[in-house]
């Protein structure tokens, strides 16, 4: 894994995957004490940096390997980027889903031309022996969320962005939070900072109890996560960092943020208020890092991603309900 | 009132307004039978579209009368726009608003700079007369909403915009819907294109019940909408287009849409499911007109404004409550 990588993903993401913007507002300022920049991948296709890494991973795939098709385990975010990717270059696209998957996730993953297939988490059934089949049978690729070069190179696009987007506004210098779940996005955009703004160091940022990543961090080998990955920020919960994600944040990462369900909601709330976007719990983790945990950054400037693939209107309405009175 | 105006206006408006994103969603183009391009203005400073036009026309006032400072009549969008384009210009700015606007907007644009004065509408106080004192007093310049010719020319560099990201997507030709209330954005697109953009046309969208745009279209002359300007899409709601407006918009556009309460809150939840955009009710009607409307719309293409500078925690819980399941 290394920039080049990122820089190849760069090229074949150009004229597919928006270059979102790098916004602020001076109310997020104020709240935070310092300048805030946020990186919106909200307003990326399928509303999620996940686009970029799925189409970076299927088109890096040797035609003949791609025409056969490509295969995700995914109820989210990932799922409808490798399918929307799958779409865009004529290939069949397999993504299997828990049956109790909610039916606005199975509905667009279906919309963007995915032949969906659920399977018994409750029966047990296993996905993994199902997704073993299908690759048998039909000679499809399976796509991994994080743990995988290409994945890691096209979610580290977003740093490259943020390299330059911050160099046109005069910043060089910033803590970086980025939302983390298995380290995709986070290991991406480090190497790609380290490379192309190596004032900026990365953070980490996770809710309680799904500290995974900044506990690994801490202690210097990967560590997990107890107990179901079930939470308000189901975007970003995963087990534990990836083999290969792990490194890469144990060389370039800082210290990890970690953040409360409350601040997450607020922070949807602030988004919806005062950027005008929508972000889902988990895609609002870092920003709530860098409004909420001030006392922990240092430096006039913090830039944090958000994304919001998936938002749940009932979660978005209890925000609204709890915080969306700015005044 | 001449495209080098607007031109003009765009210098001006350099580095400090944002160039927004023309955005789309493959699930807005199947609702809409056709290709949807959304220019959201949602993420101007401020929210709104207002602020180009406040920019511009504070930033056209020779320096000497624009150190006395601005003064505009504002509950909504327009008194931000112009409090934080004085802010950046470093004169004073006073907005006279009703004391029962809502406590976010005056809070708002007291926090962008401005001194809000308020007045007593239900008792009769008459805010052109304390205007009036305010001028007199102080030698402060008006900023009027829509029919000042450097306001139209702040909206119009929206339609600059459009025309050149729309050829950036091999959009030529195209109905431009708008949302309009006086007029200004309309008028100012409706010029823009007609200089870059000849193939395309724009059409006015207002609430009903408040169309008096429409009805003077049809009419050939300045109608007006009857009642006080109450009303869910209130970002948008005027008595009549402007003076300068009207021979503008009756020059270049096609006949207005009319679009339902309903629609704009449907659009709402579409546009926050969809695009991961805040819409305000106003700014929703010509997305509404686009997806809903579509019987009277001609050729592949629509393109519509949107924006959303004061949106109402209440209002967006009702439009994701009745709409939100997208499923």
């Amino acid at each position: 894994m290394n920039i080049d990588r990122i820089r190849a993903a760069a090229v074949r993401l150009e004229g597919h995957a928006r270059q979102t913007p790098l916004l602020g507002s001076p109310f997020l300022d104020e709240i935070a004490g310092r300048r805030v920049l946020v990186k919106a991948e909200c307003l990326q296709h399928t509303g999620s940096f996940k686009y970029r890494g799925g189409r970076a991973a299927v088109s890096a795939l040797p035609s003949e390997v791609r025409t056969r098709g490509v295969l995700a385990f995914s109820s989210g975010n990932h799922a409808q980027g490798v399918a929307l990717a799958a779409r865009e270059m004529g290939v069949p696209c397999v993504i299997i889903m828990p049956e109790d998957a909610p039916t606005l996730k199975i509905a667009n993953t279906r919309a963007l031309g995915a032949e969906v297939i659920l399977y018994d988490r409750a029966g047990g059934e296993s996905r993994e022996a199902l997704g073993e089949a299908i690759r048998t049978e039909r000679g499809m690729t399976l796509i991994k969320p994080y743990d995988d070069p290409e994945v890691i190179a096209g979610q580290g696009t977003t740093g490259l962005e943020i390299a330059a987007q911050a160099a046109a506004l005069g910043v060089r210098a910033a803590e970086v939070l980025v939302c983390c779940g298995g380290g995709g996005l986070t290991s991406g955009i480090a190497m790609a900072l380290e490379a192309d703004a190596p004032q900026m160091r990365v953070r980490p940022v996770e809710p309680e109890g799904f500290d995974d990543v900044a506990r690994s961090l801490k202690s210097g080998q990967i560590e997990s996560n107890h107990g179901p990955a079930k939470g308000l920020c189901d975007a970003i919960l995963t087990q534990s960092p990836g083999e290969i994600t792990f490194p890469i944040m144990q060389r370039l990462c800082a210290p990890g943020v970690v953040v409360s369900d409350d601040e997450c909601l607020r922070t949807m709330a602030l988004a919806w208020g005062r950027l005008k976007l929508v972000v889902e719990p988990g895609g609002a983790a870092a920003l709530a890092g860098a409004l909420f945990h001030g006392g922990h950054i240092e430096g006039d400037t913090v830039i944090a991603t958000i994304s919001g693939g998936n938002v749940d209107a009932d979660v978005f309405q209890t925000a609204l309900r709890r915080f969306g009175d700015l005044a």
